[in-house]
């Protein structure tokens, strides 16, 4: 398995049943697929899956998939990724990240 | 962009200071990666990314990808499955999980 970086990022609009704030922070996180060293990229919702250590309240789940720490670095210094937060930030409420990296377990 | 479950889930060891039981859980994981349903997967630990909105207070982060709910719901059941939380649970004194499938968003 090669090394890989997981962002995760799981976000809680301010006003969920609010569709056409739904659809533009979509829209929004869509661009940061186009990070050059984003390597994949998972824009989900909640699954209809229900059991006590599922947390099912977010509103919308990004992962990003980067090669190393470095490429994720740069990711966030990115003009993509600050114009999203500078463009979108005002729609969540609450944010909450997960780094996970494969490269730090050993025998990968 | 193709429909894609993505099972995310973060595990707090009991004893994080053990190394046996650490790689224990580790082999015990990655056992999960030959159950036929899963198309990707990943074991990764905390990056030393360390930001207000960052959990990085767990030991190990499984992501589990899954084509759609269907074959997440098989892998839930699998032999595989079972048997590493009946061998590994006694280990972790948290588990934390996140099921986004893209399925449910529009346009993808």
């Amino acid at each position: 398995m090669p090394t890989r970086f997981i962002h995760n990022v799981f976000f809680w609009l301010k006003n969920p049943a609010n569709a056409g704030e739904a659809k533009a922070l979509e829209a929004g996180i869509r661009t940061l697929f186009d990070v050059s060293t984003v390597q994949d990229a998972h824009l989900g919702k909640p699954a209809p899956t229900d059991r006590s250590v599922i947390d099912n309240t977010y509103s919308y789940h990004l992962m990003l998939a980067f090669n190393n720490l470095d490429d994720q670095t740069a990711y966030q210094g990115d003009p993509i990724h600050l114009k999203f937060v500078d463009d979108y930030a005002h729609l969540w409420e609450r944010v909450q990240v997960y780094d996970s990296d494969a490269g730090l377990v050993s025998d990968n």
